[in-house]
């Protein structure tokens, strides 16, 4: 790295402009950098680093409730998008055509697949035969090409990576079963590995995925007080294997359409990392996706031991941590900056006085609090300061939550609550889109879900149409 | 998996329909599955899963040498396609061409990247400063499109998965360094887990990869005597930092070009593990890329202690390696069928029998030769079993590359040998487009390679001109 580049390195605060600042992360935590090509970006190797580890841990969690990965085709003629009405609806205004291959021009235009229910049921139209081979549970990981009007890295783009789990199951109950274990995963991978704490519920029926008959959403909020959708899983029942002709051979010797679920996560949850840990100094990672936990940075490096000292201690934690030893030859105080821009949880500053003490000292990511450690104890207080550290990040963005979600009953407080300050409003509803529609259009806001373990609870007044109702929603802005 | 299902699981022999035989294992071992849009496959995920092994090993492989993974566009602007003119001339004819987003026509169509030389260019223009920053090791894991004509599953695709490398280096001499390097760790993947012995040298300007200044290969010799090149690295000299004009502060304050490579494996390989280990009785995995590498099958298993005893030696195994337990209501005959189909490496035996006599029975897939081994002993016997199996594959491939390939030097001799056999013919060249197009239509043998350690060697006369040369050429009827 340039000396030069990281004079560069400081980054507008949130305050002032949170939009500039998250933009400004992207670039200087060197996460992404911009095509030419509109609405396309690279995510660089920092990036894709913290990407690989969503991956891990998302993949280990799959796998551990006995999913298995495939690929599917990139393309999709034109006549499969079509089968399933609903699902071309919502999908075709927004899809990349491809009309030549070469010099030749197709004689059915296909496009760059936005999303794979279509492939996956070609698929399972020539396997299935049997409810002896289901359940079918499937995932892929990859990208997906949607041709967005307006982009911003992570959070839209007309490129995005993600994994998309497609299931086949016998019987109803068990692909409902299987959504809202999907919906747990993700859940518990937000809450337990990126340290985001989220609201689980159950999308309206304007904001369904198209050709889903239920879908679910985890919603977290961001520091601004905006809702990120995060993670969503789709109940199809058998409106796709019915559109598709999908039938198995099922206990009675008959022929049954069996029932279908998908639900995908993907880079949006770095952007949702970006806008819930991230602080004026730059990003803020979590243990778990951190690309290196501790970096560790010699002090007077020159001097006789030190370079030693540090290369000692790295090879020590190396099997515990992801350890990077900065031993270039740019200034400490250049690099601490470097290392607080790219979020890393830990740093570990060595240098002759701590060598004579036989102490180094740590220096949490957050709140740049320095803790001296003897050596002789090192693992124990790692392991200590670590848990901290992740509990202190999702503490703090759990009280974001939990302060900025308000319950309101009547229309004008709600207005009144939408223009003064971004956050969740939670409030009764009736049940038709009209009164979602003029919530969008009085207060500017969007329901981003009916929550779970509120509905049915308490009767209530829609502060649309006033009509009585146990139905919760969760209102907000949303990325 | 439905009983009739396995009635229909005989293959066409490798004698009979060679071809056939490995279209019969593509299907009937459920590596793939064919898709409406021609030259596009579906990887099952049997074959997904042979496919995540490979790229354990290579990343693995990659890291442990420093280099990063990134993500780069899916589709790449005309323009930008067009900036490095052989490349352009090399690629365009094949590629799929997007033309429509959504409704709107595009005002620059864009291509599904082919192969990604020019977007790393566009990146790298973007971020590179100075020599500080160099080298940049990067890889990127995905698929690519390139409209073939004629198309096999794994071989030859208008989809293919692929890792692709690309590098950038301060000076020439590192970059054709990491161009040898990584040559090299292709073959030790290729030798080491996937038990496929190669010829490593360099391609012929004519075979050369657009763009390129020189092509490196890592050859395989499949089982009917024809070649698979199973990898490639290419260096490009300062060509592509020419073409976009990519420059750094270099150490001695001026501004000089950088030197490039890519290097790139793909699914082919599942094809070249087929091709190479496969037999009569299906597909032929080795241990290190199996999805399973052992299977553990209860006999009489309505007995009682035998499902016991045969989960207890799944959980006994199961932190050594990949095992999975057919407790299925299938017979034990189906399931021996079933997973030799798969290639499963070794398989388990456990009945009423061995459990009295405190033994189990292995089952080598490549001889189907019947170990007993006393449990006390099981994994001892189980790692010299498997050595010994992983050694056994290589071998027989080794073999069968050894006895295949023929020294000749006169045309007569090559043409009649060509027309015999398939198989490698080694001859010297005189290095002419003409007298390797020539060989072509006389003997129908592309040139492999030019072997690494036999060129400068031993002088002789070019086959077709009779000019005196040290070159020596492998050639081949090629996948």
């Amino acid at each position: 790295m340039a000396k030069n580049e990281k004079l560069v390195k400081s980054i507008t605060s949130r305050d002032e402009d949170f939009a500039q600042w998250y933009t400004d992360i992207c670039i200087k935590a060197e996460l992404v950098d911009y095509s030419t090509a509109k609405g396309f970006v690279y995510v660089r190797p920092y990036g894709y680093a913290i990407w690989e580890n969503i991956q891990k841990c998302l993949d280990r969690r799959f796998k551990e409730t006995d999913h298995v990965n495939m690929a599917l085709p990139l393309l999709i003629p034109e006549s499969l998008l079509q089968k399933e009405k609903d699902h071309v609806n919502g999908f075709a205004p927004e899809v990349a055509w491809v009309t030549y291959g070469g010099k030749e021009k197709l004689e059915e235009r296909m496009c760059v697949r936005p999303t794979s229910e279509v492939l996956f049921c070609e698929h399972w139209k020539n396997v299935l035969q049997s409810y002896r081979q289901l359940p079918f549970l499937y995932n892929q990981w990859g990208s997906v090409v949607r041709w967005e009007k307006t982009t911003r890295p992570f959070l839209r783009s007309r490129e995005f990576w993600w994994q998309e789990g497609h299931t086949l199951h016998e019987t109803a109950e068990d692909a409902q079963r299987e959504t809202l274990q999907q919906l747990d995963t993700y859940a518990s991978f937000l809450e337990e590995e990126a340290m985001i704490p989220v609201i689980k519920g159950r999308k309206t029926d304007s904001e369904k995925f198209a050709g889903a008959e239920a879908t679910y959403t985890v919603e977290a909020m961001m520091h601004d007080g905006k809702a990120l959708q995060s993670g969503t899983s789709h109940y199809f029942g058998d409106g796709f294997a019915r559109a598709f002709d999908i039938t198995f051979a099922d206990r009675n010797n008959g022929r049954s359409f069996p029932h279908q679920t998908s639900w995908g996560m993907s880079t949006r949850i770095i952007g949702a990392i970006i806008m819930t840990h991230g602080d004026d100094e730059g990003l803020v990672l979590p243990p778990a996706l951190a690309p290196f936990q501790l970096v560790i940075i010699p002090i007077a490096q020159h001097k006789e031991g030190v370079l030693d000292k540090a290369n000692e201690l790295k090879d020590r934690l190396k099997s515990l941590y992801r350890v990077k030893l900065d031993d270039t030859d740019n200034q400490p105080g250049w690099k601490f900056s470097e290392y607080e821009m790219k979020g890393v949880p830990i740093r570990i500053e060595i240098g002759p006085k701590d060598i004579e003490k036989d102490q180094c000292v740590l220096v949490r990511r957050d709140t740049r609090e320095k803790i001296f450690v003897s050596l002789d104890n090192l693992e124990a207080e790692l392991e200590r300061v670590f848990n901290e550290y992740a509990d202190a990040l999702y503490a703090r963005a759990k009280e974001n939550l939990v302060t900025r979600t308000v319950e309101l009953e009547k229309l004008d407080e709600i207005i009144e609550q939408a223009d003064k300050n971004d956050g969740f409003i939670k409030s009764h509803w009736c049940g038709s889109t009209e009164c979602e529609e003029a919530m969008k259009e009085k207060a500017g806001l969007s329901s981003r879900c009916m929550p779970f373990g509120e509905q049915g609870v308490k009767k209530g007044v829609c502060p649309i149409c006033g009509k009585e109702t146990d139905t919760i929603v969760v209102w907000g802005k949303a990325y």
